[in-house]
């Protein structure tokens, strides 16, 4: 029953993801491309080991990885060509590049490092390819737009984000460490099925809200003040993430001011996401609503970020994004006010770009403020 | 009291690592560094965010981030200048460049990317700096040899590592998954003050020990079987890294046998391991004594590496690295044999390399196997 399989169908998923690349590089020109970016090679192949390269075109797909990998290549989905490679994996590369016969290689500027570039062209000669191209965001741009299987595993990654910080809360209490509720967070994240947190988990209380990349520290909660919560999870290799700030007593009216403009600019940048449309007005309708509670200037980054197989990846939703949104992108919208001396306030939630507007995917997850 | 402060102690640390790099950059003809990979910017100036890049040389040392961490990088301990920059980080680096007349400016080649290689230049112009030097692995070897404020580090990071190993034990019973042992040691490592796991730990079990870098699965521990733990903790930065491997029930002989053939070889590794003595004698010494147990083509990795701020970093113990040891290197020694279809076994510790020949970091972990 090899057809029905989930083996043959994850198969085809990789075939059509290599299939549109192929398309696109032809299109552009390329024999073949050297993909290094180790997301862009699990895109591509299903591979996740922490040591591969992939070369892709017109000759078909081959992955690189070494010794250590060799069982897991045998065993992967994607159904494609494995070498294993001893000593570096550049060295196979280019050896596969010449015994193809590429000509036009292109690789990928923004991941591969000068060192890298430099042994690539000194190792494959130049004999063998006559032209090399710096592209970026080649494979970046398909993953962009999530198919139905990427969804599905998104969703679940909210729902196991939604579902720790439900059951975290009861923890969020005077006395209990910024770090302990940490802890508590992506235990409880990996108890419910995650691989582990899709970035290090933010827990800040106090004036530490006002970084919003703050660190856990050992600071005790305490009453009457905002406690920030960060967190994300990775499952079956895809991120969510999500925040949600909360008051350890009745806020005071200028901070319960604060989170409802805060929510009101999450929402104004939420009705504005649908296809077609750009991430800088995504980013423009929460800023211009915290600028009518004059409190634009306390929102220090942007409004979003796509993500996937990468907690940062693309679409952006910032100032000088003019790409136009397209359904299927995956993308949080998080505005924030953050004020030193006083503290900082953020709402994040994860939205699917669908043909009508968009879905929320973090959807288990209520808004709280006074805890 | 300012003398006195552990931040003033701190800056003259960092002032002391920045003077070093100084004196090898004018040694080798260089204005300036531009520094961008992050652990180096860590070490250099103390900054721990996911957005800084540094320059450094005869005109002293500046860090560039962006908004979101001014208020971090206010609090810098480094003891530097602190630009923040909006937009690319690497705009910033351009103009200070310009600004302070470096003529000749090194980069970093194994980390800087061709695209982020290419803005400099172009932003930098031709005018103002006359030659750029690919430099690989100049503050990688600085980060080699450990002071004795990162040996503390390392200490204390082992030290929640072996706690974590001992605390989870118990729980190491047939019946329990992969992934719920994993969850564990992260929750007790986090519980006893880490920041979190230095690495995706490694718990596993049966067939899969074969697999040297196995993710945890669903799958439940059985009884007569193996079981490999392989986790690490980062505690204020800095990593430690462990492995030991169980069998649940009374091994059979071949099995025993292979447990104690490897650690034959992890102890003649750490009897080679003294300054003077290259990365390539510790592998060999450990490869010798399994090839008299016959076992040496089950070893498929290199025999350790250097850890510190990054899990693996300079030094290498493998096969082809002729750089003698020195007295402040971190190190790993990792032996395994792997089988596929029988399983694997690898028992893993820190080493701090001293004047003499080497220390356990890892020395609360006491060695088990029939569990």
């Amino acid at each position: 029953m090899k057809t029905s399989s989930p083996l043959t169908f994850m198969t085809t998923i990789f075939r059509g993801r290599r299939g549109k690349l192929a398309a696109d590089l032809e299109g552009a020109g390329w024999d073949a491309l050297v993909v290094s970016h180790l997301p862009n090679v699990l895109y591509l192949t299903g591979f996740s080991g922490s040591s591969g390269m992939v070369v892709t075109g017109s000759s078909g797909t081959t992955l690189f990885t070494d010794g250590r990998y060799a069982v897991q290549a045998r065993e992967l989905e994607g159904g494609c060509r494995v070498r294993i490679v001893r000593g570096a994996l550049l060295d196979g590369v280019a050896a596969h590049l010449q015994a193809i016969g590429a000509r036009r290689v292109a690789f990928e500027a923004s991941h591969l490092t000068v060192s890298q570039n430099a042994a690539l062209k000194k190792r494959t000669g130049s004999k063998a390819v006559r032209k090399w191209g710096a592209t970026t965001g080649v494979v970046e741009k398909l993953r962009a737009r999530k198919d139905a299987v990427e969804i599905t595993k998104i969703r679940a990654a909210a729902a196991v984000a939604c579902k720790a910080l439900a059951l975290v809360l009861p923890m969020v209490k005077p006395g209990v460490r910024e770090v302990e509720v940490a802890a508590e967070i992506e235990y409880l994240m990996r108890r419910n099925g995650a691989a582990g947190p899709s970035f290090e988990t933010i827990v800040a209380s106090g004036p530490r809200t006002a970084l919003p990349h703050a660190r856990p520290t050992s600071r005790k909660l305490r009453r009457n003040e905002l406690v920030v919560l960060d967190l994300g999870a990775i499952l079956d290799h895809y991120c969510s993430d999500l925040t949600r700030t909360v008051y350890l007593g009745k806020p005071p009216r200028r901070l319960a001011e604060w989170h409802r403009a805060v929510g009101e600019a999450h929402q104004a940048a939420v009705a504005a996401l649908r296809p077609g449309v750009t991430g800088a007005q995504v980013d423009l309708a929460a800023r211009e609503t915290l600028r009518k509670h004059r409190l634009d200037r306390l929102f220090v980054h942007s409004c979003g970020h796509g993500l996937g197989l990468e907690i940062h990846e693309e679409p952006r939703l910032a100032r000088n994004i003019e790409t136009p949104l397209e359904a299927g992108n995956v993308v949080t919208i998080e505005p924030g006010v953050y004020l030193e001396g006083t503290g900082g306030i953020r709402i994040e939630d994860d939205y699917l770009v669908t043909d009508r507007g968009s879905e929320r995917l973090t959807r288990t997850c209520s808004d709280i403020f006074q805890h």
